[in-house]
């Protein structure tokens, strides 16, 4: 066992998305300590919001371990710009450019904050303890309400200038396609999340079982019961998702592409369509040899990689990080 | 002037494509000394294909120059596979896993050989001394007869674990389109390259001036003069490498794209509506400020490139890149 295992250090860890806030202290294995949630007013004032994550710090705060923490993490849904501190959250409309870093400074009594997008904060996690763990060059995605993603490369972290990197959710694979609420067209995101999927099959006449929820978990029940418009569906959405993967695979010769959210617990009726249509859209010999396995982790991604962003960017030495 | 500029070091660079082979020395200020060209014969047999090398290679070591040559940088038509040292260009089929890097090595007395594929080289040209001079993130990219290009990011060449990262020309932005070559579908190239142009425009009813060859020259000063068939082609050709310099923006962040090769000399024609679309799918803050230029150098830039490539990847001081 790590020596700094049980007293620390610690880093405090923020995960913030649409729907929920969550905190924890983690330690130097990837280990939460204290866990903390509210949910997100993601429909009020930038200060409504603020006060949410002002009570996730403070309860963090109210730990023992407090005392310990050298740092704090924040995974944050985007657009974040790291550089400014700021956040500017797509299903937050309160908060545009707010000044996330700043506020979270002066509730933590200074300590060091380094924000990270959430797809970034996801693949740090991965990477560091998941089924990124020992590849040099990766991509790690969560397929769920949106499709987010992150890229490891020559075994380090990147986070691009603005923290923002692996967007793979927002690039376009057809460009003729509906619009996406980001503004663009054909995006993976408006082919591929959670709600298009039940979306289509819905619109293709598929229906879900009594009394479930038309969601896109029920239409990979009905998938594997065999059902054609929900495996249609799914495969529409895993074709999206390799012509994606491929496209990266083709600009940043990633090794392995990891899939997680809630999409992703369909199982094969997402990875057995996607290998497929991976291995037609990913056909240059450098490109053809990139693999997709699911996540290693689950939601907790989003907290442990907060923290373990924050620790490699801050160098902070009992973290022993990969890259 | 550089202490070296006049006597060395040079660095031996190949540009090796479908068409020709460029030889030259360059010196630690990206000037070419001795300019060697032979073409290609891509339809024969591999070894034919060697003896052009054998033959540029040959005229190199006997210019006076040679003996301050330290080290030779190949830049190859892809993919490549700069581990193992082979090469596989898609347009000459008698070069499959052929092992360019040790033939090289042993025609140059075992000087040390670094292989990077053209994309990757050119934009360790124009970062270097071009367009994407200053620039910590930028993809540069060559659109001809083909569409290839390369990334640099925080600062420095990202070849890539085999030396192709950049591949914008096989990315897919059409995942329903046309068949490419390359066995996938609605890639860039197919939409953007300059055959494509004139191909697309000839079916759409648009014809050359009388005695001028259907290129996409012919297209460029058709559409020059307002021809609304030739003006939708390059409009389409612009809206595909729109969706990939945004894909590319959204992933790593780049803040410029470069855009040179024949193509690239219509001018307005193409940029204009580059610019126009390039707005329309890169529509997240991050990516929203990607700017789009014309290369700084001209068809030097892969004989340049392919020796900063190898000054960079050997440490050779002289040779002052950037990152």
């Amino acid at each position: 066992m790590h020596p700094h295992g049980e007293t620390g250090p610690f880093v405090g860890a923020l995960d913030f998305g649409g729907t929920k806030v969550s905190g924890a202290l983690v330690d130097a294995e990837g280990r939460l300590r204290v866990r903390v949630l509210r949910p997100t007013p993601a429909g009020e004032s930038g200060e409504s919001v603020m006060r949410a994550v002002l009570e996730v710090l403070g309860e963090l705060r109210a730990a023992p371990e407090w005392p310990a923490v050298v740092a704090v993490g924040i995974g944050s849904a985007g657009p974040v710009d790291a550089r400014r501190g700021t956040v500017s959250p797509v299903n937050v409309p309160g908060w545009r450019d707010f000044p996330l870093v700043p506020r979270v400074s002066a509730a933590v009594g200074g300590l060091p904050v380094v924000l990270t997008g959430d797809g970034v904060a996801m693949t740090a996690a991965e990477h560091w303890f998941g089924a990124a763990r020992g590849y040099d060059n990766a991509l790690c995605m969560v397929v769920s309400t949106g499709v987010g993603g992150g890229l490891v490369l020559g075994g380090a972290l990147l986070p691009g200038p603005t923290g923002n990197a692996g967007h793979i959710g927002h690039i376009s694979v057809d460009l003729d396609g509906d619009s996406c609420p980001c503004g663009s067209r054909g995006c993976v995101e408006r082919i591929a999340s959670g709600p298009n999927i039940a979306r289509r099959a819905l619109d293709s006449g598929w229906r879900p079982a009594a009394g479930t929820a038309p969601t896109a978990a029920a239409v990979a029940d009905s998938a594997r019961s065999g059902d054609p418009l929900a495996r249609a569906s799914f495969d529409r959405a895993a074709q999206a998702l390799a012509a994606g993967v491929a496209a990266i695979a083709t600009l940043v010769e990633i090794q392995v592409a990891v899939v997680g959210g809630g999409v992703a617990n369909a199982g094969p009726v997402l990875f057995d369509p996607l290998r497929g249509h991976l291995s037609r859209y990913a056909t240059l010999s450098f490109a053809a040899r990139v693999k997709v396995v699911p996540a290693g982790l689950g939601t907790d991604a989003g907290l442990v990689g907060a923290a373990a962003a924050a620790a490699g960017a801050l160098g902070i030495k009992a973290f022993t990080l990969p890259g």
